[in-house]
């Protein structure tokens, strides 16, 4: 932590800061400037917040945190990148992996067809909401545990792995049972008690970027699962809320990579709710292989204008087919391979 | 909704966007202007969603809402101001209503101390975290339910009314046990699974707005609870996410009068986490009463540097006394009164 | 400026950053750490673009710059609050100011009647754009000199000060001849030619913040104009964008007591660009008040619903007539008059 | 134009809306609805701002624009793709364009050595900063004329083109004497002054979409261009500010395809702007060519830490031929030719 004094503070103040710094179990370190004095605080410390707190010390212009917070998902912890498995499949290896299928489980009819579709384009996990977060309480909530049971019908029918969101620690378990992938969906990106939850669950957890949340933030998140026990982890990159509306949200791809340097977590991109428009979902999963990203997880729906949810973004089977005849191509010039 | 058509559209596509309308349980009124047609679908209709989906249709420009999909907590269906009850604490009414106190609860003393001084300054409930989100995982995460006793007994010592944040729903009940008004953070808005449980909860909700939520959305969260069965909610402006950093957040205090146009429910503003900076509480606060505000939330601490969490913001007892001395003349100019 | 090294950077990168420090002018202090070792450059050194440059070093983890960059109109380099004065006007003293009058200049009588009934109500300066930056080339673009001429008619006429707003260097010249104020708009704020050109004009500049810009870009664009010679400069919080399309910009009013602690020059508030909805123009300026700006810039109209441009946001002049009553009192309690 | 009324709004509301719409020009169609009215204005009217007047009426909740308000740019309007040609040059055809060069021109020594460099590697025009707008006035503010001369020798000499911005119209003559393609910064992007002298131009002008500018305000920028005489322009994505501060600003990837969608003029995209760090510069250029991008511009300096601009994003001239060599292959998969 570096706490700048400002160009008129006193000795008295600089002493005062000094002081605070090793009540607080570090060690000041001055530079003296020019125009001002720089003192940094090193050590372990009680407690970051207490150097926080200076900020509003008298002499005291900022208190500058130099270290990341997080630790067990940095890259500067672990260079080697993590893979996670979901049974036999490996995602953050050299396959790239694709996760297909409606928004919400509606009907019996609409997931097998959908799963049987999604697989026969080579998709490698099937996704689905039995459990919705609406921003409406108007609108369609769910099938809940009727859906899970759908889920766990298409995987047995069609060998797909299944991924689908929990929405609050009560359902982690029963959800855990029916599925081979946990979502953290974007609204609960910073749901701490769900994420402690999902650490101490032994399924790998997709982890949604909030829709305002930072790289930093992100990270945390994550490190809450891991450092309360599940370092299976896959980041995924969804879009962010900006001042633009013409999109559904503002797909940051640059993230991805600066996510491959930050942290040895797979990481996948949602082209379907960063855009929300059909038509961009198939160049925006070409540019999310380019740019690296380890997987992909995109909306399908049989007839899209019939969807419960998202039909505006959903592809249909057979647009979802033609994108993935062409990222073939777009993948194997990363060295990797699709199927 | 209104459906607009693109300038090419065919009579033949024309016809087909009417076909779904009618088939989706709504009628269409079509608007032939001189560069293009537009669509009106009239009716309850099977679902809002199946209207969204043709945005995806050729010859379809846009899809426009009309309606605001609030209905309980808006305005247009309820005149009146709702006053909502704590005890015989009446929030929304011609009192101001202030709640103050730490960030966390951190032990005894502590809290004991700023119970006594906000009280004597005039404050009319303790604030205090009990359960605390952090976006760390190393953060102090809150003392859980012994800080929950120790507001009971502050409640008990000082006959301020108490509220607490509840951060998931296996916690509601116990929380509820102890505290007269239930908070939900910003980062649990839009945490729908939490917003049923408070909407079937026999107690007073404080709702703050979320870090990047619109003010559409805290209308629609608020709606959740509303619809589950609990009238008894306090929205709360405490600072939206923009790229701007020298504040924490951005306070949208315009937000204020435009919330008591749109909806009946009182609103309460937070100048600590809204700004971040204990210099700027003090002109916030009283902004916040001229521009409409029905309460303020604000941090207070009996010595912010050791503050284990928020100290930058937290006021001193003394500065919070001088404050509550200066808001009395704003509060009276709107007509109110403080005690 | 500070410079953060990885916890793995070698003995050698350490050193090599060292150098490049000392090649580039500045002295490097080193703080070590438990975890990794952080480097303070001291001096006036070449270039702190140079130091910036080793954000890209192997071994470096971050840059962070220490020094606020703006100095003129730094409130560390001026105590003393600066006063603006146009003619006998005093801006940025006791008087609390208001400037008032349309959006743009459209008509002899539409201007004339204004004037008049802005007078009457006790504003001190008639606002009117002659030359209009608008969005879209279709839109009107302002009566330009004729636009110029009927302001300085109604200066003669009723005593009020003239602001008007500048577009381009080419221009400056002749608005600086008809008008009191300069004001350069939010598009306009980082056009770096046109303040370098104001900075040389013999005539206050109303700088108004850009819609994306931090109040640190706000300090540096007055800078420029400071730095070219003229000190006469007035801020102007105006909203700024951000994701919430509730109101036309998010009213950033924590910035004003913010400004006043970062910078010595007066700040007033546009409650009408802001907010862009007539309803909520009132408590907007209230809160201006309270939160301690120096004045207000209010769009008044005849007859709004016949406006060319900003309806929507202008008050009538009776409406403004019954706020400027209402700020009275808010303004007495500033210590400040404001008539 | 759509105007809804309140579900309270009472029929002399309704006919009062209607009358003004009449009176504005339009013809007034409404639809009842079960819970409100909604009316359609169609026509060419005098004056959208009156429509959007009327959303301060008694009796109106809202008022909602239909059509997009470019025309020129659209590809509503044309369907076929806009060449731009600069010299033989083609941008927005078959071949993929890269420029690329130093954010400043500092020096004969280093245009010259870097001209070379990037001609080597493929690129086919050079870029370079001669009028430099930054947000300090104590920031190198470049070279000026004597960088346009050494533009001009550098072109002279490689046979690349040449491209450079410029900031204020008084330089608009002399920039298109040396600079075979004009640009317009992010920041005058809303420069109407500059914009309307640059569509009396005989050159090609990069216009670069404003930090917080959405897609429609950059389309509108374009049309002033083009709707005063000069349809040869280039689009330019460079990433937008958001709360995101991991990235100098957020590369908005997808608007590359939606700009294709909404118009006929060619993109290309800014990585070095848009990421800001050297790294990410490769996996943001294939992602721009997989995305849809026409080219790239992208910075290079042959001592980036030597920089007196932008360094930390500036590659080496062998990273850029890295670059380059590793584009071959995507531009090829897109059906299109680098060289």
């Amino acid at each position: 932590m570096i706490i700048a004094m400002t160009s008129d503070a006193t000795e008295e103040q600089i002493e005062e800061v000094c002081e605070s710094i090793r009540r607080y179990g570090y060690t000041p370190h001055l530079i003296r400037g020019e125009e001002r004095v720089v003192i940094g605080a090193v050590g372990q410390g009680d407690n970051k917040d207490h150097l926080q707190n200076l900020r509003s010390v008298p002499g005291v212009a900022d208190v500058v945190p130099i270290l990341q917070p997080y630790k067990i998902v940095s890259r500067e912890l672990k260079q080697q990148k993590t893979i996670v498995r979901a049974g036999d499949l490996e995602i953050g290896g050299r396959q790239f992996i694709v996760m297909a299928g409606p928004c919400s489980v509606e009907t019996r009819e609409q997931l097998m067809e959908t799963a049987d579709a999604v697989k026969a384009a080579g998709a490698h996990v099937l996704r689905g909401g039995a459990y919705k977060p609406r921003t409406s309480p108007y609108d369609f909530q769910g099938l809940e545990v009727e859906g899970l049971k759908l889920l766990a019908e298409a995987r047995e029918r069609t060998g797909l792995k299944v991924i689908t969101e929990v929405v609050t620690t009560e359902d982690a378990g029963i959800v855990a049972e029916y599925s081979d992938i946990l979502q953290v969906g974007a609204r609960n990106m910073q749901n701490f008690a769900l994420l402690k939850r999902l650490g101490r669950c032994n399924r790998p957890v997709l982890l949604k970027r909030g829709m305002s949340s930072t790289i930093k933030e992100l990270l945390l998140s994550a490190e809450y699962i891991a450092s309360h026990g599940n370092d299976q982890i896959i980041l995924c990159e969804r879009g962010i809320r900006t001042f633009e509306t013409a999109t559904r949200n503002t797909l940051d791809l640059a993230a991805v990579p600066l996510l491959n340097e930050l942290s040895h977590l797979p990481v996948v991109v949602d082209p379907s709710h960063a855009t929300g428009r059909r038509s961009l979902v198939r160049p925006a999963s070409k540019a999310a292989v380019a740019i690296g990203a380890d997987g992909l997880i995109i909306e399908v729906h049989p007839r899209p204008q019939e969807a419960w949810s998202d039909g505006p973004q959903s592809l249909t089977p057979a647009g979802f087919a033609e994108i993935m005849a062409e990222l073939q191509k777009y993948v194997a010039l990363e060295s990797r391979y699709l199927n």
